[in-house]
């Protein structure tokens, strides 16, 4: 018999009809009388300052009821890192000067978007041109433009982490190497453009439908940016279309609708297209990483020294967190005695980068795991053994970070190299075939609280009902990921309903309950499926009253929620069906509601995650030895994520990781010019299709994760880094080009590659 | 200095200039992706039985998307009194029989509202027509037509009230006086008509927007009418355009919105048409009144012997409430040593009669008043005299009902006698100008629970932000009365906060506390403002420890919460801002939120209400005796209606309520030819216009009622009983026509009127 009824079930999301057939409201679907469509004018310039504007034109064209810049906002700084107010360097437009091509300089409401678009055109800016940075080398370079004055160095962010006697570590050492990567911009390709739609109630307050992974964040930066109060401020999330961490900020568009919607009593709406969105959009950060390690020859690690410079081009937006979590990534897989890291955001005026999707990991786990291929090649050790020697385990402490809860890292090693039959390949290797490998380590949410809310980190709410049905209401945000689902199965399995007896509501800022710190960094799961647990474990000790007084069991019986039913457990025939026992606890409260209120906080986890997940992962390649054009023919994985709540749920997570890892690594780039993009359309933009997408196999190794409900941690992440280290490890092993710099491309694989491998 | 800082004040209205501008949504405004237009085909018989309907035309036409007749739905019948089941007569549409010409007999959903209109004229229904009866007699006789088989005598609710002994009692009179009075049916008028629109999850949950009065009850009744749990229905009243009564009931296209929204997966919308509203639509109850009153010669009343029987219309609707009411009227105003009450509830073929604004007072006012004055008359007694002799005052119990908390009906009498000039206009009449009386008493919701509610009457959620602001759930609903700005306003003066401090969510049955039994019977204020309350009180609980903690207080220390402080009474400088206090309350919370919940149920206020409110009106007339019309040169009214929470609101109220009264008794009627309903638009329907309204005056007496919060009680409803009696009195003063039959027509007055008058 399982263990339990609903949970390791594979439920299908609740959302999927209504997406299929179009009957799913996307923020654009929704249209308000008298609403106006709103458009951005971006700047042409890279670096220059705003000497004047003109909108005279604009506003006198029929049609146009609003044109704002930014002097019209108010003058405050906005940005997710609320606890260091010098992170926050983000207006809602341009004030005085612009800092990359597509910078928001002015923004029109028009009746139409044609007229509003026109309307544009019609704004005339003078600018003065200002030297500009394109690469962190220009930027720290001597003479480099200062891209924001407070920032002579152009470094806005520095993370250091040390642990132990590096120089006596490193002197310790029989082997050292240094390394340097270079990894590049992404987008992350959500299939829905950001959109935001404003109304301003005739007393001032604000609500905003948008296309957000965080309506909590939204809400307050709104607030704080418009000089207004966060609850007269409502934030309503909509169905999203995929965000994958580029959607958890506060954007220049929702400040213009909300302002816009309270200058002219109307509803403000803006769309963007998809050519804004890959010129302009945010990226994941290209960095550089310079990686020294040292080791025993036996190929026991002992030492680190990471350095990695961001180009966060010409905002924060996420830097920070990205500044932070990479230098976390570098000592999250493997035991080091002494590590050393050094993390610098810098300005150049690229378009922002911030958070994608595996947070800082992709970049840090393509020089971590190439750089130990590296090792063992050069210590002649198989590379699967100088993983395994230096893996981390179960109930290690990450110093100054946290101890590791639980952790199946050598068992994924072993069960993904048997699978894969990596050493035979690698014993036996065929003409342009290889095979490499790549691993990670990723975190269940963050703990270290930037966002410097006052309220717990989730939060739930259950109303229980005679008929037999509950309501969970919580501000976790469902974009896509499947919280909307995952939280109402753990509420099945904690009050023994089915899916259908409970109805869920989420992400509206004025209806559910304070707070949660939004869907990024896997914490939805945990965190909000946490405060869903403790929410319901208080439902029950009422509903177990319930049941204890009607049938006069003596108090020390244990009691149970069943298909249905509340019994007890040594004499399950004393029992109510839930609806009775919820109407009998109502009865006894005369009349009064059941409703009961959870909440997580991380306590006693340190300050990054309250659990760690782990994975291998192993790709199969063929080089085209005359094209230089690389086919993955197939992608092994083994990972550890707990307990596995949602197998198709996690299957589907899997498998978008792997889609975006084999664009990070293969065909995904920005073509750039000076700081403007010329790829703007997924016909220039490679993102993989279906048709390139490898078959792919996979085995959770469960876990079971204490921090967790019911044992489950991080599963739709993490798995993005593995897969270009991976990948680039079966390049060399098939044509020996070993990519140091992302990503590989036919012309770097052709230039690279050695006639005397395979 | 005031006792309160914003009860009392005018404050205006919240919605009001999103309705002028017309930014407000109501139902009909609301458009979601592939939504289906509904139309319904009504019967053109009284009374008829269904042979065959042939739907195979209509759903052959091109956009339709579902036809649907009675047997589609599930066998089950609905009514508001649900504590009754024998009194639920309605389906969703109708099964076997028809019963009054409009009944609904089908429904089309298509594309668009042509061809869903087009679809209607393809429906073939082959009825058998049977005879019908058409008024209170034929239902009555001896072979009259059966209406509802359980029903033998065409008699679905009896009431009965008896109080001491009557017969002894009437041997104690003096003078009894025996009348029988005919009122008529009116339509609510509202000006938005009734709209639903039905949306399906993919999982077969239903979301209901609906322009109704009592979500809550739709949400019951709409489970129950579809075999669904009530929790599996989301009922969310947008804004309402007036209701009067008459939109708080599940109504059918309520039923074939969300039964077809369900079998096509798409949304669903049925509006009704102005036609079909006054044609078809819920009204007033026609009523005879047999009314029997014996007094000793000195005026004293010493019984009552009241029968009403009420024209129900072909279903039972509100009719077990008004039966129910119009006897609790019969004594609510004067004192009898004994009375007696027979209400019968009949079925005609007639459309169905219900609540609409009075419920059953301005009939039994109508009588109650008229029968004063003419015992008056007869008695050569002054009719203000007799009525102060007679009325009821504080501490009165009213037998087996309630005891009388507040009253200053006498004291409205003096005044309004007074400010009219009453006695000095009948000691000297002029040339057909008259001057009548009027007096009402009414309740302030009603206690007995025949919905059988499992929940409190009313509920209330508070949360506190850290902002300074609170946000205030209530499932109360504002159709137009104003609760969306008088719940505010008592948490505003509860809190010492500003109205703009204060966001509100209201009757939407998802997201908003369980429950509230919706708005009729002048409910609301009294029911919801206390639950309001309690709510307030359990969060200036935690809100004064946070300060008593703060500044290490005397715990007997009494604190206050004013112009958006707390602090100490006797220390005012020892105090936080709002904000500030629960800033500190959450984080003693540890962050967890502040949130209280408070509900009101009436308790040892007997079975009728629980408080009375009371007022007496007087008319001046002109009758132009050569044409019979009537004009109502002016109103001049005094009522107690507690502590008035907000004057402009009151008086907007009683502005109302006098143009509904005169339309009642001037203007308004159906022209009827064998239940045909020949006057369907408002240009023969005659509501009166904005420039047939009288000048009116008006005092509140202040009375404070204990059980009301701040001391109100209803301010409303009450006052569209006395403007009846008093223009029919005021035009006997004029020409000596004396109506007994409602509504007063120019052809009454010139055949009734005697020369013989002033």
């Amino acid at each position: 018999m399982d263990k339990y009824d609903i949970i390791g079930k594979s439920v299908p999301r609740n959302h999927t009809k209504d997406k299929a057939t179009g009957a799913a409201q996307y923020t654009d679907d929704i249209k308000l009388p008298g609403m106006l469509h709103g458009r951005i004018l971006r700047s042409p310039y890279a670096h220059a300052r705003i000497l004047n504007i003109d909108t005279s034109r604009a506003e006198a064209l029929a049609g146009v009821k609003c044109v704002i810049t930014g002097n019209d906002l108010p003058d405050i700084k906005f940005g997710n890192w609320r606890l260091f107010t010098e992170t926050q360097d983000e207006t809602g437009l341009a004030r005085d000067r612009v800092r990359f091509i597509g910078d928001e300089v002015a923004a029109v409401a028009a009746i139409d978007k044609d007229i509003a678009e026109e309307a544009l055109s019609l704004i005339r800016v003078e600018y003065e041109e200002l030297p500009a940075s394109f690469d962190i080398d220009t930027s720290l370079g001597k003479g480099a433009p200062i891209i924001h004055d407070p920032f002579k160095n152009n470094i806005s962010v520095v993370r250091k982490v040390a642990n132990g006697d590096l120089d006596k570590a490193f002197s310790e050492c029989d082997y050292i190497r240094e390394d340097v990567f270079n990894v590049h911009a992404i987008s992350a390709c959500y299939l829905e453009p950001c959109s935001s739609l404003a109304k301003c109630d005739p007393d001032g307050k604000i609500t905003l439908w948008t296309s957000t992974q965080t309506p909590y964040m939204v809400q307050c930066l709104l607030a704080s940016a418009l000089g207004m109060r966060e609850n007269d401020i409502r934030v309503i999330k909509p169905h999203v279309g995929g965000g994958f961490g580029a959607k958890m900020e506060l954007r220049k568009w929702d400040v213009c609708a909300a302002f816009m919607a309270k200058k002219t009593g109307k509803p403000v709406k803006f769309t963007l297209t998809r050519e804004e969105e890959l010129a302009t959009g945010r990226r994941r950060h290209p960095m550089r990483l310079f990686s020294k390690v040292g080791c025993k020859k036996d190929g026991t690690l002992v030492a680190k020294d990471l350095k990695i410079l961001l180009d966060g081009g010409a905002y924060n937006a996420m830097g920070p967190t990205a500044t932070f979590l990479c230098g976390n990534f570098g000592l999250m897989l493997y035991k080091y005695k002494s590590y050393r890291f050094l993390g610098q955001h810098v300005y150049t005026n690229n378009p922002p980068s911030s958070a994608i999707r595996g947070f800082g990991s992709p970049q840090s786990y393509f020089a971590t795991e190439t750089q130990m291929n590296l090792i063992a090649e050069d210590l002649g050790i198989d590379p699967i053994e100088i993983r395994r020697m230096n893996a981390v385990k179960t109930g290690d402490v990450i110093p100054e970070l946290s101890t590791i809860g639980s952790c199946a890292f050598s068992e994924c090693l072993d069960k993904v190299i048997e699978v894969s039959g990596y050493h035979e390949k690698r014993k036996n290797p065929k003409k342009g075939r290889g095979i490499g490998i790549g691993c990670y380590s990723f975190i269940s949410g963050g703990v270290f609280n930037w966002f410097n809310t006052q309220y717990p980190f989730s939060a739930a709410e259950i109303r229980a009902f005679a008929d037999g049905t509950v309501h969970l209401l919580t501000m976790a945000s469902d974009i896509g990921q499947g919280s909307d689902t995952i939280l109402p199965q753990i509420l099945a399995e904690e009050l023994g309903l089915k899916m259908e007896d409970i109805r869920i509501t989420s992400a509206d800022t004025a209806t559910t309950p304070q707070a949660d710190l939004g869907s990024w960094g896997s914490r939805v799961t945990l965190m909000a499926g946490n405060a869903v647990i403790d929410a319901a474990k208080k439902l029950k000790e009422i509903l177990f009253g319930a049941v204890t007084a009607h049938y006069n069991l003596n108090v020390i019986h244990e009691l149970e929620c069943k298909d249905g039913r509340i019994f007890s457990q040594v004499r399950p025939d004393k029992g109510l069906t839930f609806g009775q026992a919820v109407a009998l606890a109502q009865k006894f409260n005369r009349g009064v509601p059941i409703v009961t209120r959870g909440s997580y906080t991380p306590r006693g986890m340190g300050m990054v995650t309250p659990a760690f997940s782990f994975g291998a992962q192993v790709a199969e390649v063929e080089v085209d030895e005359k094209t230089g054009r690389v086919e993955v023919k197939k992608m092994w994985t083994a990972h550890d994520c707990g307990t596995v709540l949602n197998p198709v749920s996690v299957e589907g997570q899997l498998e978008g990781s792997i889609h975006m890892g084999l664009g990070y690594v293969l065909s995904e780039q920005f073509a750039m010019e000076k700081g403007k993009t010329l790829n703007t359309t997924f016909l220039d933009y490679k993102m993989p299709s279906a048709l390139d997408m490898p078959v792919s196999e996979s085995i959770c190794i469960e876990t079971y994760e204490k921090e967790g409900p019911y044992g489950a941690k991080e599963a739709g992440e993490g798995l993005v880094g593995p897969t270009a280290p991976a990948i680039a490890d079966a390049v060399y092993n098939a044509v020996g080009y070993r990519c140091m710099d992302m990503p590989i491309t036919p012309e770097k694989v052709l230039k690279g590659k050695k006639d005397s491998l395979n």
